[in-house]
């Protein structure tokens, strides 16, 4: 599907029928993860919260759905070159991880100062390390000299239409057959509500084209160190964020084109929290839910007990979206 | 079933049966635990690892099992005084959780300078905390006098028939039922071995009642500095632990009686582990599996990794005995 002209430049912007082919494509390599409930974190929000734990889908965020959708939408004469990317994080393992299934190569540009648990990730999935300058100029650079001289399909972390596809299964999954946690107890009934972290809009705007269609509101959530997001819904055109700052290192990015595009027409509101609140949202889920989830997946949570409940929801789903944590850097 | 002569003084200690009983007792509020897979930790020890997820028991820990088979096996009149305990740890909150489900009273005896989380644990569910000087006879006089004034049942945290019986039940799941967690590929098959951390006993015990029934080896696990089971294997008789040296803060307890009598002639080896072992299994179990285990429950993967598999042992189960963990102190 292509965009419209109201929304600007004509963008290959996903509907809720490419997520559902999406899910159909990468159903036997991604992994259902289940939900988890906690009456304790329920009590601490004033409403009842099932958490969907993609800190415990494969590479450890729900980064694979979209590299793997990625990389299996590629016809062979284009697969056989390979992909590549850049991140410093969870995408370049997903991609990795896509790129070994397929039995294809993978070149992923990584920025000098990268955590070492992210590039170990990266290298046990066989794909190939270009290190760069750690700035944003240096990693396209790179990239770009990289896909010159070796070929190769550029993967983008999220301004892609089958990347956003594969990223909006997670709510397919959420809306249409949760699978509670057999150890907790099952959620009363399906979300009022979806909170979702955003960095590049990705995950956030997939699972709005599902959202909408489900009749489900649905909400970002991001640190007010970097609410690129909430400013440029407010504003009307993406507003990049200038200097990032906070521990959420999988939403320091700016939103993309494709993925503005879907925000601005089917999310309610951008919620921004503080770092105090980031901190204590991810340490309340470790202590209670016993999953070790990244500070960007603490996002969600930390909006929840900050704003309170949107109004009229009693019943609301959060996306854990990883749990890829540098346990050398964690300090309560 | 009482002791035969040939284990010294006439003890009550359960058989398989009374295990078996005991999981039909407490079935209703007792969380079904899911078995966890990791192909890198597989690779790492060299073996195909089970994990048994008693960190995702309600109050955190496999405690739960035994003091709620004791606070059920308690007559109407008997329970209508209360029950107490002393403990530093996971034992308070579930002998609390036990009480408060039997709407009974419970008191717990607490060290001054306890965790604040474990504190806080047991005040959530309900029970009433006394505080006393951090010493083994502190407790025991302390508890003694609460006794003396109030009444009430001592629930003994392992050297007690219903709580060895009780927690029993993790390894009748874990071999008659397996609930492999679904976002997991599933063990190819039934463990060779099953490798338990040993405290005072009462996990270790129970659970080797019930592998000896099962055709299924089993092995205790303890940290070289609180290493009294091994030493009391050796010696054919209980040598308390002194002045034990571990961050393993639940393994610091001397073997029970009863425990005893069960595990000198159930259980192959006591495995010892150096503290950094601890430390690097307990952060692998967080990287790889993404679930928060605290350092007792890492101490079977830590003697997997320094011991390596026991000999022709191609599958093993590992008991996660908890995932209550102060995370102030939590440094890798």
């Amino acid at each position: 599907m292509t965009g419209r002209p109201d929304e600007g430049p004509v963008l290959d912007v996903p509907a809720v029928a490419d997520v559902e082919a999406a899910a159909r494509r990468i159903a036997s390599h991604v992994r259902h993860t289940p939900v988890v409930t906690s009456r304790g974190l329920d009590r601490r929000v004033g409403a009842e919260i099932a958490f969907k734990c993609e800190n415990l889908q494969r590479a450890g965020a729900f980064k694979f759905r979209g590299a793997w959708n990625a990389v299996l939408s590629l016809p062979d004469n284009r697969a056989a070159s390979g992909v590549c990317t850049h991140s410093s994080g969870n995408h370049g393992a997903a991609v990795a991880l896509a790129a070994r299934l397929r039995s294809i190569p993978a070149i992923v540009v990584m920025p000098a100062g990268a955590p070492t648990v992210k590039r170990r990730a990266v290298e046990s999935f066989g794909a190939e390390i270009i290190e760069c300058e750690p700035t944003l100029a240096a990693r396209e650079a790179t990239l770009a000299a990289v896909v010159g001289e070796r070929g190769g399909r550029v993967i983008h972390p999220y301004d892609d239409f089958h990347v956003i596809s594969g990223q909006g299964t997670v709510a397919l999954e959420l809306l249409d057959e949760p699978s509670p946690a057999p150890w907790c107890e099952p959620p009363t009934g399906p979300p009022d509500a979806i909170v979702v972290p955003v960095g590049g809009g990705g995950l956030l705007g997939g699972s709005a084209l599902v959202a909408a269609t489900r009749g489900c509101r649905i909400y970002g959530a991001e640190p007010a160190g970097a609410d690129d997001a909430m400013r440029s819904l407010r504003a009307g055109r993406i507003i990049p964020v200038e200097a990032p700052d906070t521990i959420a290192d999988g939403l320091r990015t700016s939103l993309g084109e494709r993925n503005f595009a879907i925000i601005r027409r089917r999310v309610e509101d951008i919620l921004t929290v503080s770092e105090d609140s980031i901190r204590a949202a991810m340490r309340l889920l470790w202590e209670r839910t016993k999953l070790v989830v990244e500070p960007s997946g603490a996002v969600p949570l930390a909006a929840l007990i900050e704003h309170g409940p949107p109004r009229g929801c009693s019943r609301i789903a959060v996306l854990l979206s990883g749990g890829n944590v540098d346990l050398d850097a964690v300090r309560f």
